[in-house]
């Protein structure tokens, strides 16, 4: 459905090459997360969810311009494998066919049926102004050295966490949820979301070579922030490379550096709570627990992957 | 009543610096047209224009916004002279914060009364895209040597005419216009606008130097495709600058260029059919003229700047 609905996405005749990065971008694949949910809201209130469907892709356009920026600001030579649009065009149009995928988002929200127009719109809008909120905080945190948990779990809620939060509750409101109730799943889908990105600061050491997509350390050896590295900060200063030492002894000793401050066991505990917090919001919805499976499904999955 | 809009504009908490660069934009004056335009037609239709206010304000937003990509874009290093954004903090604080300034420009926008919300965001959504695709065109245009009259129209028409039709059309809606007045407003918007952007083309060789605000020839010396420029190379290839030339002579040369060709002619007449198209706009609303006056002298004063 989703992908029906992005390939009927009808784009404007004129000046047609401003949308080829825009088609490239979309065609780069992704598990396509946030339309999913939008659906799967809709679908715990409504069994049809063809109302949702324009709504659910105009979220995944906005989610893909977001990315599009964001490569642009890290200068990232690749994304899902491909060359990044600034890189096989250029920054100029990379800079406007953002724009222009950011206008095209909500061209295809503005389709939201009228008895809810205004509620997604307001969802939406709020989750595009917390996104850059994020995007903000994350690169003022690349110069700071005093980044606490608390603000890096705040950057992390805003840069990623709260647009599932905003597909749930989209897909809800289509649905007819009650206010509460979208509110409800917005909770969860936050809380799943900052335990995904905390589960892949945790990856990122001890994820499975095999399928984690990435290479193990990454994190490590580019110096970034995680919840593992301002945590073992908190209680012993970092180690630093020694001579003749390889790479994959630095990984290593950053890994037992994790294990030795506790920052490890501190990360898997976060993960858990956040995990349980959005299990707890699925209980608060009274709602059979063969509607809720693939929510529940979705949970389990999470806490138990390793790639 | 733009002003005071602006002023009370409601920034989020967080990242507060990610705003800096946006009231930056917003307090480097300009003229508030576009906003301007928006209230006079709502007041065409009620007396009361409280409602239109806010979308005006969203609407300044986004044109700010345009501003601070394009200038990116184009790597300029002053806006109503002061340092760009861009220079002034960096690029990547210019990027992020124009997206922020369209989310803001949205969350406005979505306060527009929910009797004419869906219109006013579908205007605004046109509006946006167009004026992606009005700089796309501009973008290809620089390296592209048979760029036709009619081609140059459409990309002026896109990139700066369609949002004083969007504006007037914006603010008759809300004002509770007939559907087919709002257009006619939008055409006689979209009319003045290309006029104005034409005017602009001619005042950088005939304009008073004193009050033109920008260097006469300017243009010129940039090399910059304009209509006079594009009129011209259809009747004779342009001359080249000669051995010991100064800037003045190679100026004096172009004007007399676009005046031997007819050039100067053709766009001064282009001017008037585009007021004049404009005009008869305003006369099919069968309004008062005393209600018309202000739209009127807008036209007027345009066919008559000389800055």
């Amino acid at each position: 459905m989703i992908q029906k609905g992005l390939d009927e996405i009808e784009y404007p005749n004129l000046a047609p090459r401003l949308f080829d990065p825009v088609k490239y971008m979309l065609a780069g694949g992704g598990k396509r997360v946030r339309p999913t949910l939008v659906l799967m809201a809709a679908n715990l209130f409504t069994d049809d969810i063809q109302d949702a469907v324009i709504p659910a892709v105009g979220l995944e356009m906005y989610h893909n311009f977001t990315l599009l920026h964001d490569d642009v600001m890290d200068k990232a030579p690749e994304r899902h494998g491909r060359e990044t649009v600034h890189l096989r065009w250029n920054e100029n149009v990379a800079i406007l066919s953002g724009d222009a995928m950011q206008a095209l988002a909500y061209q295809l929200i503005a389709k939201t049926p009228s008895y809810c127009l205004k509620e997604v719109l307001d969802i939406f809008n709020q989750n595009n102004i917390e996104i850059d909120q994020g995007q903000q905080l994350d690169m003022e945190f690349e110069t700071r050295d005093d980044v606490t948990l608390d603000e890096y779990i705040e950057m992390i809620r805003l840069k990623t966490s709260v647009m599932l939060g905003a597909a749930l509750k989209m897909g809800a409101i289509i649905g007819k949820a009650t206010p509460e109730r979208a509110q409800i799943l917005y909770d969860f889908g936050m809380n799943l979301g900052v335990a995904f990105q905390l589960q892949d600061d945790w990856l990122d050491c001890w994820g499975n070579p095999e399928t984690f997509g990435k290479r193990i350390g990454g994190d490590i050896l580019c110096n970034k922030k995680t919840y593992l590295r301002i945590k073992a900060e908190s209680k012993l200063s970092r180690p630093e490379s020694y001579r003749g030492q390889t790479e994959e002894d630095y990984i290593e000793m950053y890994k037992n550096y994790y294990i030795l401050t506790g920052a490890e066991a501190s990360c898997r505990k976060a993960i858990s709570e956040y995990v349980n917090k959005a299990n707890a919001c699925l209980d608060q919805l009274n709602m059979p627990d063969e509607k809720l499976s693939l929510l529940k499904a979705l949970a389990s999955k999470l806490e138990n992957r390793n790639a």
